[in-house]
Protein backbone atom coordinates (compact mmCIF):
# COMPACT_ATOMS: atom_id res chain seq x y z
CA UNK A 1 0.00 0.00 0.00
CA UNK A 2 0.88 3.20 -0.65
CA UNK A 3 1.27 6.44 1.93
CA UNK A 4 0.29 8.51 -0.74
CA UNK A 5 -3.45 7.23 -0.92
CA UNK A 6 -3.69 8.01 3.16
CA UNK A 7 -4.02 11.19 2.22
CA UNK A 8 -7.35 10.73 0.42
CA UNK A 9 -10.65 11.61 1.40
CA UNK A 10 -13.96 10.68 -0.62
CA UNK A 11 -16.02 12.45 -0.39
CA UNK A 12 -20.01 11.63 -1.21
CA UNK A 13 -21.98 14.71 -0.99
CA UNK A 14 -25.95 13.42 -0.86
CA UNK A 15 -25.74 10.61 -2.05
CA UNK A 16 -29.28 8.89 -2.52
CA UNK A 17 -29.32 5.58 -2.61
CA UNK A 18 -27.26 3.48 -0.51
CA UNK A 19 -26.52 0.70 -2.51
CA UNK A 20 -24.05 3.41 -4.07
CA UNK A 21 -22.16 4.25 -1.13
CA UNK A 22 -21.30 0.83 -0.70
CA UNK A 23 -20.56 -0.18 -4.04
CA UNK A 24 -18.39 3.54 -4.05
CA UNK A 25 -16.53 2.12 -0.73
CA UNK A 26 -15.60 -1.09 -2.61
CA UNK A 27 -14.25 0.80 -5.51
CA UNK A 28 -12.46 2.80 -3.09
CA UNK A 29 -10.21 0.21 -1.22
CA UNK A 30 -9.80 -2.25 -4.51
CA UNK A 31 -7.54 0.85 -5.08
CA UNK A 32 -6.38 1.66 -1.80
CA UNK A 33 -8.10 3.87 -0.89
CA UNK A 34 -9.74 3.98 2.79
CA UNK A 35 -11.15 6.90 4.11
CA UNK A 36 -14.89 7.47 3.13
CA UNK A 37 -16.44 10.68 3.99
CA UNK A 38 -20.57 11.15 3.17
CA UNK A 39 -22.10 14.92 3.53
CA UNK A 40 -26.10 14.29 4.53
CA UNK A 41 -26.74 11.00 3.06
CA UNK A 42 -30.18 9.98 2.30
CA UNK A 43 -30.24 6.88 4.24
CA UNK A 44 -26.72 5.37 6.09
CA UNK A 45 -26.17 3.23 7.84
CA UNK A 46 -28.04 1.11 5.85
CA UNK A 47 -28.33 -2.86 4.48
CA UNK A 48 -27.76 -2.18 0.80
CA UNK A 49 -24.57 -0.16 1.55
CA UNK A 50 -23.24 -3.08 3.29
CA UNK A 51 -24.29 -5.65 0.89
CA UNK A 52 -23.01 -3.74 -2.00
CA UNK A 53 -19.70 -2.95 -0.20
CA UNK A 54 -18.82 -6.69 -0.02
CA UNK A 55 -15.31 -7.19 1.12
CA UNK A 56 -15.32 -3.22 2.10
CA UNK A 57 -17.81 -2.87 4.60
CA UNK A 58 -14.87 -1.93 6.81
CA UNK A 59 -14.95 1.26 5.06
CA UNK A 60 -18.78 2.45 5.66
CA UNK A 61 -17.62 1.44 9.67
CA UNK A 62 -14.80 3.60 9.96
CA UNK A 63 -17.07 6.23 7.52
CA UNK A 64 -17.42 10.02 8.55
CA UNK A 65 -20.26 11.82 8.40
CA UNK A 66 -21.17 15.27 8.23
CA UNK A 67 -24.04 17.65 7.87
CA UNK A 68 -22.64 20.00 5.55
CA UNK A 69 -19.93 19.89 2.39
CA UNK A 70 -18.05 22.97 4.90
CA UNK A 71 -17.79 20.53 7.62
CA UNK A 72 -16.51 17.76 5.75
CA UNK A 73 -13.52 20.13 4.39
CA UNK A 74 -12.68 22.03 7.16
CA UNK A 75 -9.43 19.76 7.71
CA UNK A 76 -8.68 19.99 3.66
CA UNK A 77 -6.06 21.69 2.09
CA UNK A 78 -7.73 20.83 -1.72
CA UNK A 79 -11.06 19.58 -2.37
CA UNK A 80 -10.83 18.31 -6.09
CA UNK A 81 -15.06 18.54 -7.52
CA UNK A 82 -15.66 15.61 -10.11
CA UNK A 83 -18.50 16.93 -12.48
CA UNK A 84 -19.62 15.60 -16.05
CA UNK A 85 -20.95 19.06 -16.60
CA UNK A 86 -18.77 20.50 -18.69
CA UNK A 87 -19.99 23.03 -21.50
CA UNK A 88 -22.36 24.78 -18.90
CA UNK A 89 -19.94 25.56 -16.16
CA UNK A 90 -18.27 28.82 -16.24
CA UNK A 91 -14.72 27.20 -15.30
CA UNK A 92 -14.16 24.12 -17.77
CA UNK A 93 -12.93 21.13 -16.08
CA UNK A 94 -9.66 19.75 -16.31
CA UNK A 95 -9.51 16.01 -17.62
CA UNK A 96 -8.93 13.54 -14.78
CA UNK A 97 -5.85 12.40 -16.38
CA UNK A 98 -4.29 15.88 -16.78
CA UNK A 99 -4.88 17.17 -12.95
CA UNK A 100 -4.12 13.52 -11.68
CA UNK A 101 -0.31 14.13 -11.35
CA UNK A 102 -0.72 17.66 -9.90
CA UNK A 103 -3.41 16.43 -7.36
CA UNK A 104 -1.32 14.07 -5.89
CA UNK A 105 1.56 16.49 -5.47
CA UNK A 106 -0.77 18.50 -3.91
CA UNK A 107 -1.20 15.43 -1.99
CA UNK A 108 2.38 15.24 -0.86
CA UNK A 109 2.26 18.19 1.26
CA UNK A 110 -1.49 18.06 2.55
CA UNK A 111 -4.51 16.35 2.61
CA UNK A 112 -7.27 16.42 -0.41
CA UNK A 113 -10.74 15.46 -1.02
CA UNK A 114 -12.10 13.48 -4.00
CA UNK A 115 -15.49 14.78 -3.87
CA UNK A 116 -18.63 13.83 -5.70
CA UNK A 117 -22.34 14.96 -6.07
CA UNK A 118 -25.28 13.44 -5.82
CA UNK A 119 -26.60 10.65 -8.14
CA UNK A 120 -28.90 12.44 -9.78
CA UNK A 121 -27.59 16.35 -10.04
CA UNK A 122 -24.10 15.99 -9.41
CA UNK A 123 -22.46 18.65 -7.99
CA UNK A 124 -24.31 21.77 -7.35
CA UNK A 125 -22.51 25.11 -8.15
CA UNK A 126 -22.25 25.78 -4.72
CA UNK A 127 -20.76 22.82 -4.01
CA UNK A 128 -18.54 23.17 -6.52
CA UNK A 129 -17.22 26.65 -5.34
CA UNK A 130 -15.74 24.82 -2.32
CA UNK A 131 -13.66 23.25 -4.61
CA UNK A 132 -10.13 24.23 -6.13
CA UNK A 133 -9.97 22.35 -8.63
CA UNK A 134 -12.65 20.76 -11.53
CA UNK A 135 -12.24 17.44 -12.92
CA UNK A 136 -13.71 15.47 -15.66
CA UNK A 137 -13.76 11.84 -16.22
CA UNK A 138 -13.74 12.50 -20.46
CA UNK A 139 -16.79 10.19 -21.57
CA UNK A 140 -19.08 9.66 -24.31
CA UNK A 141 -20.54 12.35 -25.47
CA UNK A 142 -23.54 10.72 -26.99
CA UNK A 143 -23.79 8.71 -22.79
CA UNK A 144 -21.57 10.29 -20.48
CA UNK A 145 -23.71 8.18 -17.69
CA UNK A 146 -20.91 7.12 -15.38
CA UNK A 147 -23.10 5.67 -12.10
CA UNK A 148 -21.07 6.72 -9.17
CA UNK A 149 -19.57 3.93 -7.85
CA UNK A 150 -17.97 4.28 -11.60
CA UNK A 151 -16.89 7.38 -11.45
CA UNK A 152 -15.02 6.41 -7.74
CA UNK A 153 -13.33 3.50 -9.57
CA UNK A 154 -12.25 5.61 -12.28
CA UNK A 155 -10.82 8.74 -9.93
CA UNK A 156 -9.29 6.20 -7.77
CA UNK A 157 -7.73 4.21 -10.25
CA UNK A 158 -6.50 7.05 -12.08
CA UNK A 159 -4.58 8.73 -8.85
CA UNK A 160 -3.27 4.98 -7.87
CA UNK A 161 -2.02 4.10 -11.46
CA UNK A 162 -0.53 7.31 -11.24
CA UNK A 163 0.82 6.82 -7.94
CA UNK A 164 2.42 3.66 -9.01
CA UNK A 165 0.72 2.11 -5.30
CA UNK A 166 0.20 -0.95 -6.24
CA UNK A 167 3.46 -2.20 -9.40
CA UNK A 168 2.96 -5.22 -10.71
CA UNK A 169 6.57 -7.12 -11.05
CA UNK A 170 9.32 -4.90 -10.74
CA UNK A 171 8.09 -1.59 -8.70
CA UNK A 172 9.22 1.34 -9.50
CA UNK A 173 12.31 2.54 -7.88
CA UNK A 174 12.52 6.07 -6.85
CA UNK A 175 10.11 8.72 -5.80
CA UNK A 176 8.06 11.50 -7.78
CA UNK A 177 9.85 14.43 -9.17
CA UNK A 178 9.14 17.80 -7.23
CA UNK A 179 8.01 20.56 -8.42
CA UNK A 180 11.01 22.39 -8.27
CA UNK A 181 12.87 19.39 -9.60
CA UNK A 182 10.75 19.29 -13.04
CA UNK A 183 10.97 22.95 -13.10
CA UNK A 184 14.95 22.61 -13.21
CA UNK A 185 14.69 20.28 -15.54
CA UNK A 186 12.64 21.88 -17.73
CA UNK A 187 14.94 25.38 -17.51
CA UNK A 188 17.80 23.20 -18.49
CA UNK A 189 15.77 21.48 -21.39
CA UNK A 190 15.36 24.93 -22.56
CA UNK A 191 18.81 26.47 -22.58
CA UNK A 192 20.11 23.23 -24.03
CA UNK A 193 17.54 23.80 -26.80
CA UNK A 194 18.89 27.54 -27.24
CA UNK A 195 22.29 26.35 -26.75
CA UNK A 196 21.85 24.18 -29.66
CA UNK A 197 20.57 26.88 -31.90
CA UNK A 198 17.39 24.52 -31.97
CA UNK A 199 15.40 27.26 -30.02
CA UNK A 200 15.18 30.61 -30.98
CA UNK A 201 14.22 32.59 -27.71
CA UNK A 202 12.95 35.49 -30.24
CA UNK A 203 10.33 32.75 -31.80
CA UNK A 204 10.15 30.17 -29.35
CA UNK A 205 7.45 28.47 -31.24
CA UNK A 206 5.43 25.55 -29.47
CA UNK A 207 8.72 23.52 -28.26
CA UNK A 208 8.69 24.21 -24.52
CA UNK A 209 4.61 23.59 -24.68
CA UNK A 210 4.90 20.42 -26.71
CA UNK A 211 7.51 19.40 -23.90
CA UNK A 212 5.60 20.13 -20.80
CA UNK A 213 2.64 18.69 -22.05
CA UNK A 214 4.67 15.51 -23.02
CA UNK A 215 6.29 14.75 -19.22
CA UNK A 216 2.96 16.34 -17.68
CA UNK A 217 1.28 12.85 -19.07
CA UNK A 218 4.44 10.52 -18.17
CA UNK A 219 5.06 11.91 -14.39
CA UNK A 220 8.31 12.03 -13.85
CA UNK A 221 10.63 10.69 -11.33
CA UNK A 222 13.43 12.23 -9.63
CA UNK A 223 15.78 9.75 -10.70
CA UNK A 224 14.62 10.37 -14.38
CA UNK A 225 15.31 13.49 -13.74
CA UNK A 226 19.04 13.16 -13.13
CA UNK A 227 19.23 11.25 -16.11
CA UNK A 228 17.55 13.59 -18.18
CA UNK A 229 19.67 16.60 -16.83
CA UNK A 230 22.90 14.31 -16.56
CA UNK A 231 22.27 13.18 -20.50
CA UNK A 232 21.93 17.46 -21.47
CA UNK A 233 25.14 17.95 -19.18
CA UNK A 234 27.21 15.47 -21.27
CA UNK A 235 26.00 16.47 -24.58
CA UNK A 236 27.25 20.37 -23.66
CA UNK A 237 30.15 19.25 -21.86
CA UNK A 238 31.00 17.23 -25.26
CA UNK A 239 31.52 20.83 -27.23
CA UNK A 240 34.46 21.98 -25.21
CA UNK A 241 36.11 18.34 -25.71
CA UNK A 242 35.81 18.62 -29.37
CA UNK A 243 38.29 20.20 -31.77
CA UNK B 1 -16.20 9.63 -30.96
CA UNK B 2 -12.66 7.86 -31.90
CA UNK B 3 -13.09 5.89 -34.35
CA UNK B 4 -10.45 3.75 -33.08
CA UNK B 5 -12.66 2.59 -30.65
CA UNK B 6 -14.86 0.94 -32.65
CA UNK B 7 -11.85 -1.90 -33.54
CA UNK B 8 -12.48 -3.19 -29.85
CA UNK B 9 -14.54 -5.89 -28.82
CA UNK B 10 -15.22 -6.24 -25.20
CA UNK B 11 -15.51 -10.17 -25.05
CA UNK B 12 -17.42 -11.37 -21.68
CA UNK B 13 -16.37 -14.98 -21.68
CA UNK B 14 -19.13 -17.31 -19.12
CA UNK B 15 -20.77 -14.58 -17.49
CA UNK B 16 -22.99 -16.07 -14.67
CA UNK B 17 -25.38 -13.12 -13.83
CA UNK B 18 -27.02 -11.23 -16.54
CA UNK B 19 -26.85 -7.99 -14.30
CA UNK B 20 -22.99 -7.83 -14.78
CA UNK B 21 -24.11 -8.14 -18.76
CA UNK B 22 -25.50 -5.25 -18.67
CA UNK B 23 -23.45 -2.87 -16.06
CA UNK B 24 -20.44 -4.28 -18.45
CA UNK B 25 -22.55 -2.55 -21.50
CA UNK B 26 -22.72 0.62 -19.61
CA UNK B 27 -19.32 0.96 -18.55
CA UNK B 28 -18.42 0.38 -22.05
CA UNK B 29 -20.97 2.93 -23.62
CA UNK B 30 -19.79 5.65 -21.12
CA UNK B 31 -16.31 5.09 -22.36
CA UNK B 32 -17.41 4.68 -26.25
CA UNK B 33 -16.91 1.11 -27.05
CA UNK B 34 -19.63 -0.36 -28.54
CA UNK B 35 -18.86 -4.22 -29.68
CA UNK B 36 -20.26 -6.47 -26.95
CA UNK B 37 -19.62 -9.95 -27.40
CA UNK B 38 -20.97 -12.95 -24.82
CA UNK B 39 -19.38 -16.45 -25.03
CA UNK B 40 -21.61 -18.72 -23.79
CA UNK B 41 -23.85 -16.53 -20.87
CA UNK B 42 -25.54 -18.35 -18.37
CA UNK B 43 -28.59 -16.26 -19.07
CA UNK B 44 -29.00 -13.79 -21.72
CA UNK B 45 -31.03 -11.98 -23.27
CA UNK B 46 -32.46 -11.49 -19.49
CA UNK B 47 -34.18 -8.38 -18.04
CA UNK B 48 -31.73 -7.82 -15.11
CA UNK B 49 -28.90 -7.10 -18.23
CA UNK B 50 -31.45 -4.86 -19.56
CA UNK B 51 -31.98 -2.56 -16.51
CA UNK B 52 -28.23 -2.67 -15.33
CA UNK B 53 -27.52 -1.50 -18.44
CA UNK B 54 -29.55 1.65 -18.80
CA UNK B 55 -28.83 4.04 -21.60
CA UNK B 56 -26.90 1.17 -23.25
CA UNK B 57 -29.41 -1.27 -23.77
CA UNK B 58 -28.70 -0.77 -27.51
CA UNK B 59 -25.05 -2.37 -27.02
CA UNK B 60 -27.33 -5.57 -25.40
CA UNK B 61 -29.48 -5.44 -28.57
CA UNK B 62 -26.23 -5.71 -30.69
CA UNK B 63 -24.70 -7.90 -28.58
CA UNK B 64 -22.78 -11.10 -30.30
CA UNK B 65 -23.06 -14.47 -29.07
CA UNK B 66 -20.69 -17.22 -29.44
CA UNK B 67 -20.97 -20.78 -27.74
CA UNK B 68 -16.97 -20.69 -27.57
CA UNK B 69 -14.36 -18.27 -27.32
CA UNK B 70 -12.69 -19.19 -30.40
CA UNK B 71 -15.55 -18.76 -32.01
CA UNK B 72 -15.57 -15.44 -30.58
CA UNK B 73 -11.98 -14.39 -31.46
CA UNK B 74 -11.62 -16.02 -35.10
CA UNK B 75 -11.81 -12.28 -36.58
CA UNK B 76 -9.76 -10.73 -33.81
CA UNK B 77 -6.02 -10.47 -34.50
CA UNK B 78 -5.05 -9.73 -31.04
CA UNK B 79 -6.84 -10.84 -28.19
CA UNK B 80 -5.68 -9.06 -24.52
CA UNK B 81 -6.46 -11.17 -21.57
CA UNK B 82 -7.78 -9.58 -18.26
CA UNK B 83 -6.54 -11.55 -15.01
CA UNK B 84 -6.24 -10.67 -11.55
CA UNK B 85 -4.40 -13.73 -11.08
CA UNK B 86 -1.21 -12.15 -11.15
CA UNK B 87 1.24 -13.88 -9.00
CA UNK B 88 -0.20 -17.73 -9.78
CA UNK B 89 0.20 -17.38 -13.44
CA UNK B 90 3.24 -18.57 -15.18
CA UNK B 91 3.19 -15.37 -17.45
CA UNK B 92 2.82 -12.47 -15.54
CA UNK B 93 0.64 -9.70 -16.33
CA UNK B 94 1.85 -6.36 -18.16
CA UNK B 95 -0.02 -3.64 -15.93
CA UNK B 96 -3.00 -1.98 -17.90
CA UNK B 97 -1.35 1.14 -18.38
CA UNK B 98 1.90 0.27 -19.33
CA UNK B 99 0.23 -2.34 -21.78
CA UNK B 100 -2.35 0.62 -23.22
CA UNK B 101 -0.26 2.04 -25.66
CA UNK B 102 0.68 -1.24 -27.25
CA UNK B 103 -3.53 -2.23 -27.38
CA UNK B 104 -3.99 0.72 -28.93
CA UNK B 105 -0.95 0.54 -31.85
CA UNK B 106 -2.04 -2.61 -32.56
CA UNK B 107 -5.77 -1.17 -32.84
CA UNK B 108 -5.01 0.87 -35.60
CA UNK B 109 -4.22 -1.98 -38.16
CA UNK B 110 -5.91 -4.92 -36.99
CA UNK B 111 -9.29 -5.47 -34.42
CA UNK B 112 -8.28 -6.42 -31.11
CA UNK B 113 -10.76 -8.11 -27.96
CA UNK B 114 -10.57 -7.47 -24.78
CA UNK B 115 -11.40 -10.82 -22.94
CA UNK B 116 -12.73 -10.87 -18.95
CA UNK B 117 -13.56 -14.20 -17.33
CA UNK B 118 -16.01 -15.41 -15.49
CA UNK B 119 -17.36 -12.86 -12.19
CA UNK B 120 -15.87 -15.77 -9.92
CA UNK B 121 -13.08 -17.95 -11.55
CA UNK B 122 -11.94 -15.04 -14.34
CA UNK B 123 -10.43 -16.49 -16.76
CA UNK B 124 -9.37 -20.17 -16.70
CA UNK B 125 -5.61 -21.51 -18.22
CA UNK B 126 -7.52 -22.37 -21.23
CA UNK B 127 -8.78 -19.34 -22.12
CA UNK B 128 -6.09 -17.53 -21.13
CA UNK B 129 -4.10 -19.58 -23.83
CA UNK B 130 -6.12 -17.69 -26.70
CA UNK B 131 -5.15 -14.87 -25.60
CA UNK B 132 -2.01 -13.05 -26.69
CA UNK B 133 -1.22 -10.52 -24.08
CA UNK B 134 -2.19 -10.34 -20.44
CA UNK B 135 -3.16 -7.82 -18.89
CA UNK B 136 -3.75 -6.54 -14.51
CA UNK B 137 -5.88 -3.59 -13.17
CA UNK B 138 -3.29 -2.82 -10.33
CA UNK B 139 -5.21 -3.10 -7.60
CA UNK B 140 -4.89 -3.30 -3.53
CA UNK B 141 -3.21 -6.65 -2.64
CA UNK B 142 -5.36 -7.00 0.46
CA UNK B 143 -8.41 -6.62 -1.72
CA UNK B 144 -8.19 -6.38 -5.12
CA UNK B 145 -12.15 -7.67 -5.80
CA UNK B 146 -13.18 -5.51 -8.88
CA UNK B 147 -16.60 -6.45 -9.85
CA UNK B 148 -16.72 -7.04 -13.69
CA UNK B 149 -18.34 -4.37 -14.91
CA UNK B 150 -15.86 -2.10 -12.83
CA UNK B 151 -12.85 -3.68 -14.47
CA UNK B 152 -15.07 -3.08 -17.65
CA UNK B 153 -14.98 0.49 -16.78
CA UNK B 154 -11.28 0.92 -15.66
CA UNK B 155 -10.16 -1.22 -18.62
CA UNK B 156 -12.24 1.05 -21.35
CA UNK B 157 -11.34 4.20 -19.72
CA UNK B 158 -7.68 3.35 -19.45
CA UNK B 159 -7.61 2.60 -23.12
CA UNK B 160 -10.17 5.51 -24.41
CA UNK B 161 -8.06 8.24 -22.11
CA UNK B 162 -4.64 6.73 -23.80
CA UNK B 163 -6.25 7.67 -27.39
CA UNK B 164 -7.64 10.93 -26.13
CA UNK B 165 -10.87 9.95 -27.30
CA UNK B 166 -12.94 12.37 -25.69
CA UNK B 167 -10.75 15.64 -25.11
CA UNK B 168 -12.27 18.37 -22.86
CA UNK B 169 -10.92 21.43 -23.65
CA UNK B 170 -8.27 22.08 -26.77
CA UNK B 171 -8.25 18.61 -28.29
CA UNK B 172 -4.47 17.11 -28.68
CA UNK B 173 -3.30 17.43 -31.94
CA UNK B 174 -1.44 15.11 -33.94
CA UNK B 175 -1.96 11.59 -33.88
CA UNK B 176 0.41 8.86 -32.27
CA UNK B 177 3.71 7.80 -32.98
CA UNK B 178 4.07 4.06 -34.75
CA UNK B 179 6.39 1.71 -33.21
CA UNK B 180 8.91 2.82 -35.79
CA UNK B 181 9.19 5.92 -35.43
CA UNK B 182 9.47 5.59 -31.52
CA UNK B 183 12.04 2.73 -31.99
CA UNK B 184 13.69 5.66 -34.21
CA UNK B 185 13.90 7.91 -31.54
CA UNK B 186 15.44 5.18 -29.16
CA UNK B 187 18.22 4.95 -31.75
CA UNK B 188 18.80 8.34 -31.94
CA UNK B 189 18.85 8.78 -28.25
CA UNK B 190 20.93 6.02 -27.28
CA UNK B 191 23.86 7.80 -30.06
CA UNK B 192 23.49 10.88 -29.01
CA UNK B 193 23.94 9.41 -25.13
CA UNK B 194 26.52 7.67 -26.31
CA UNK B 195 28.28 10.34 -28.68
CA UNK B 196 27.91 12.68 -25.79
CA UNK B 197 30.41 10.79 -23.74
CA UNK B 198 26.67 9.94 -21.22
CA UNK B 199 26.58 6.72 -22.00
CA UNK B 200 29.65 3.73 -22.40
CA UNK B 201 28.29 1.11 -24.60
CA UNK B 202 30.83 -0.77 -22.71
CA UNK B 203 28.43 -0.61 -19.47
CA UNK B 204 25.66 0.79 -20.75
CA UNK B 205 23.58 0.74 -16.93
CA UNK B 206 19.51 1.15 -17.29
CA UNK B 207 19.68 4.84 -19.13
CA UNK B 208 17.87 3.43 -22.25
CA UNK B 209 15.49 1.06 -19.66
CA UNK B 210 14.37 3.89 -17.69
CA UNK B 211 13.85 5.85 -21.00
CA UNK B 212 11.61 3.49 -22.25
CA UNK B 213 9.88 2.97 -19.13
CA UNK B 214 9.56 6.83 -19.05
CA UNK B 215 8.15 7.19 -22.86
CA UNK B 216 5.86 4.45 -22.14
CA UNK B 217 3.97 6.22 -19.80
CA UNK B 218 3.55 8.96 -21.56
CA UNK B 219 2.97 7.85 -24.77
CA UNK B 220 4.29 10.08 -28.02
CA UNK B 221 2.67 11.59 -30.49
CA UNK B 222 4.66 12.00 -34.11
CA UNK B 223 4.87 15.50 -34.16
CA UNK B 224 6.78 15.08 -30.03
CA UNK B 225 9.07 12.50 -31.92
CA UNK B 226 9.74 14.71 -34.58
CA UNK B 227 10.95 17.81 -32.01
CA UNK B 228 13.14 15.59 -29.68
CA UNK B 229 14.81 14.07 -32.77
CA UNK B 230 14.89 17.58 -34.12
CA UNK B 231 16.49 18.52 -30.67
CA UNK B 232 18.64 16.07 -30.89
CA UNK B 233 20.19 16.89 -34.19
CA UNK B 234 20.48 20.49 -33.75
CA UNK B 235 22.93 19.25 -30.59
CA UNK B 236 24.93 17.11 -32.30
CA UNK B 237 25.49 19.22 -35.55
CA UNK B 238 26.45 22.30 -32.53
CA UNK B 239 29.60 20.67 -32.30
CA UNK B 240 30.88 21.28 -35.73
CA UNK B 241 29.84 25.08 -35.60
CA UNK B 242 32.10 25.45 -31.90
CA UNK B 243 35.45 26.79 -32.49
Amino acid sequence: MNDILARFAVVLSRPSHPGNIGAAARAMKTMGFSDLVLVAPRHFPDPDATAMAAGAADLLQAARVYATLDAALADRVLAVGFSARGRELSHSPESLREAAAAILEAAAGAPVALVFGNETSGLSNEELSRCQRLVSVPANPAYSSLNLAAAVQVACYEIAARANAFALAAPREGTHATRADIEGFFSHLESAAIEAGFLDPARPGRFMERMRRLFARSGLEREEVSLLRGFLDAAHRKDGKRK
